[in-house]
């Protein structure tokens, strides 16, 4: 293998220029020539991509979205799509490719493999939704993102009678809604995963306002339902004065922490090894602490299950 | 004067601890008993106080949020509440009192004062719009909140093709809105003092995507409109992807800034020697960088004017 | 079991609340009464202990530090204030006890086991140099501080032709040095297990700055030697203005992270669960993201080794 | 006035690029082509120049550090050198220079004026020691970066009885000692304005450990002394444990705040349309709030005088 490729897809997230730069960085040391192709799959069917030196990933391990950008592209969806680009991959010499994303995006690495090319992939995607690794890159630093701005809710908080709806990523997974939950010590965690009472929260809300404690903080996942509805809902139903905060993209990104620093360093490594290694078709993944390996069939077809450890650390908090 | 109070009001921000912090070491070094009413008006009506010594105001001024906390009164908001208000100091032997919170807290000090009771009031409102002050306690602190996140979000705008609707406080004023975009360099700015125009928005956004400029951020105050309906009609129009952030009660929080810290302890310190000095009826200030006082009558009944230097700017950016 | 205590001992670190929160929440859950000393091993040589209930651990999580205290005892280092704390402990009526804290702490814990008094360690260490355990608690937190100062340096190292010396702790352990140069791309790290040879870093600095690379950042452990010696080294044997920072106690403490906030909770709840079901002598860890119980002997006795993994990542990126 | 240039010299500041991207866009908005010189004075003595459209300034708004680098110049400091400086200003068609920095930079300034070259400063140093203006760039965003610290180390001073000894910059002034002094409630702010009265100190901190507190922090600024020098002396005299902390490089960097960013932002902006007005041999400044010019002779042979303000505020509070 002389030359490789490696691109960023989907929902970018913090660490994926650490795995950028672990990748060039360990490709260079093994004499390997690495291109990236800007704007993920979009810039894989136009054949957009830069040669990537040690200058090209220098100072941006603490910056946090993608050096490569990101960007959908339906073309590669469909089977000529994915012809197309696997002879541009061809045409351009490369020989291995690795792709960091969430789930759309390894479902594309798989259909690269079927067809033959050798891909790796890595998981990053802050929904931490995806299975074979405990951990997926941006994770950590959306988190950490998210109790930050529940901390300032906090202060507000315990200076008023209210209740605050906050409203964090996760479509189809209550991960970040839980974690952040107990990382703040608020009262409610409302998930996809379980179907949301609204009458026992208000009954919740009711009886601690009772006992004194004024103001409640409740965190939904955005697959669970609208932080304004319920925030309507609860208002009309016990009269309490409830607030909104929806934090979106700021979850996203900023300077990654350190773990997403590591990870993506160890991710990026890892991928260029494996390629190295004749390896082909699976996904790098953290697994008690070591780094491990994962077919891209099982993660594209299988599903997280939540973390058990997790869901009793929350009821022993009373949340 | 032998023993002054001290109160919260209205949306709680950060500095206000500082204020009361200078406000009691401040009396203490002048040997005057202070008490802290609990929960804003809503603790005056019913005499809920605690006398501030040195060790109750310790190690709160990086503290966000109001160690007093606040709360509405609309008992307080009637003449009977006003006069019963009256009463309950006398009662405890006050003198004189300090309030510290917005329009609606600063026309409860109007009140008083008609009464004939010594109030000074201080300036505590993130949207920056009470008259007689240049910049209100909390202000800096929100802007810095505010950018910290946009700052996060351009991250991840710089990595996609996407536009980006961050909702901020400002019911009455697009101040937080407009220095935000200033500083974090984004290229809309959204305001009540100004009716928005989604058509041109719409036309500047795919001038800028034509361009190959392919990201944007738009600032948008909370009383110029909805955020989400914002990000529809963009979808609509011109079919670019757009995500909604509503920062809500994030930006009132977190560890107060330098600037806040000194303007409340100024404030609080200023308070009490002013009330000392036998001035009443009137709130500090902030002017050319200069402590000063306005009378409660002006600032109740008054409208702060923009800042034209402020305008200029934003378009010598073009915003 | 009907009562039992917690303590804090040593250096501080993030963390320590959300333990001896997990520790109260579940005490209380299962009807068991505990109450915490101030001030360490200090405090348990004075009886000087709280009960703590769910009000006294509120609004903690987020803070650094301990709410309990920390302080040195000499006293308890001696066999007869080691029987003198026994015989305390008995006559406030408690039955078990629960101490967090770094290598002395653990030894301490281990002391009152030797004498049949059950107790059980929480391994709290910003050094990471406690066996058993994969992460201490406030190891995390303390590597977030650090490259949040870190990427601060570049910014002006990266204006400026120049070397930076930042000396962070650890005294015999060069982990968080070799974790921050790794997740900041710092070009040394100093440590106290390999011998520091001036002559190759001034030929590496060198050589760096006649291929245009005119700034570096050295992290070095404080037990590696003094920052500002290798400093004047520098400067005078290759001419380099260099700069030193101590980072000092700004690493211990501030909010603590995601990670540290849920490790606390975490190990705090299951101390509490072995002390019920009868386990003595032990210390709860983290061990491949499981948690794990580990002999006090042992940790006490014992050696952390190195992470291989992490050396051969820090190879790889060129440090 | 058709062509433009600017430059960042001396010890670089959050906020610098804000101020360059001010100039820039201002410049072309009046249809002036600006040059920006790299590593300034330096780059300056070798024509070292890149021509800054509005791109080479999109994106940096937020971030700390100067895009244009910087570096001392021993040859410009000779009148040679600045003739030469002046032909290479005049060979590139360089009709006016914006300068930004600190006392050395602005006496670089004045060098060029009196050699008839329009030149107009931006007064840059965090210290805030340049007579002519309220506020330096950069001085904002090192004090907010100091309180982060001192208020991480304030949580663990609160779980020890120690002393914290903090070294800020300020070798001739000690405004980032005192202002952060105030803003974070330490004890002690050292000053190279005042003689230091160790005796005092340890008298005080002995007072204050027997009035029950036991921790203190002590602010000094580095030109009043050395950190260790004094740690060793509290240990020696009273027999406190006391830690050291050199905040050094730190202090400069980091994402400004949203003062340094207006700020620069209208340095910039002003500078350019001074230039274009026939003003020279000033500088920029702001006083009052309000923008305004300065004689860069009376800046360069003036002192800032203290502002009393705030020693009265120091006072008021206990420092």
């Amino acid at each position: 293998m002389k030359k490789i490729g490696i691109l960023t897809s989907g929902g970018d997230c913090s660490g994926m220029n650490a795995a950028i730069r672990g990748a060039v960085r360990t490709a260079l040391r093994l004499n390997l020539e690495i291109v990236g192709f800007r704007k993920g799959f979009l810039g894989l069917m136009k054949g957009d991509c830069i040669t990537l030196d040690s200058l090209a990933v220098s100072g941006t391990i603490h910056r946090g979205g993608t050096l490569l950008q990101s960007a959908r592209s339906p073309e590669f969806r469909t089977p000529e799509g994915q012809q197309k680009a696997l002879e541009i991959l061809k045409g351009l010499g490369i020989e291995g490719l690795i792709i960091a994303g969430g789930d759309g995006s390894l479902a594309g690495a798989l259909a690269l493999h079927h067809l033959g090319f050798p891909v790796v992939g890595i998981p990053a995607s802050i929904d931490n939704d995806i299975p074979g690794t405990d951990m997926a890159l941006g994770v950590d630093t959306a988190l950490n993102n998210i109790i930050y701005a529940i901390d300032c809710i906090k202060d507000t908080a315990s200076s008023h009678a209210r209740a605050f709806v906050i409203e964090v990523m996760g479509r189809n997974s209550g991960y970040l809604a839980s974690v952040s939950a107990i990382a703040t010590g608020a009262e409610f965690a409302l998930v996809p995963e379980r179907e949301i009472d609204l009458g026992e929260i208000c009954m919740r809300l009711r009886t601690r306002y009772e006992e004194g404690r004024d103001n409640s903080i409740i965190i939904l996942a955005e697959g669970a339902g609208s932080a304004q509805q319920i925030a309507d809902s609860i208002k009309d139903t016990i009269g309490f004065e409830t607030r909104v905060t929806v934090l979106g993209h700021y979850q996203r990104g900023g300077a990654p922490t350190v773990f997403d620093r590591l990870l993506g360093s160890r991710f990026g490594k890892k991928s260029v090894e494996l390629l190295m290694e004749g390896k082909r078709g699976i996904m790098v993944g953290i697994s008690c602490s070591v780094l491990g390996v994962y077919p891209l069939e099982l993660v594209v077809n299988g599903t997280k299950s939540p973390d058990g450890d997790l869901l009793h650390l929350a009821e022993a908090l009373g949340i």
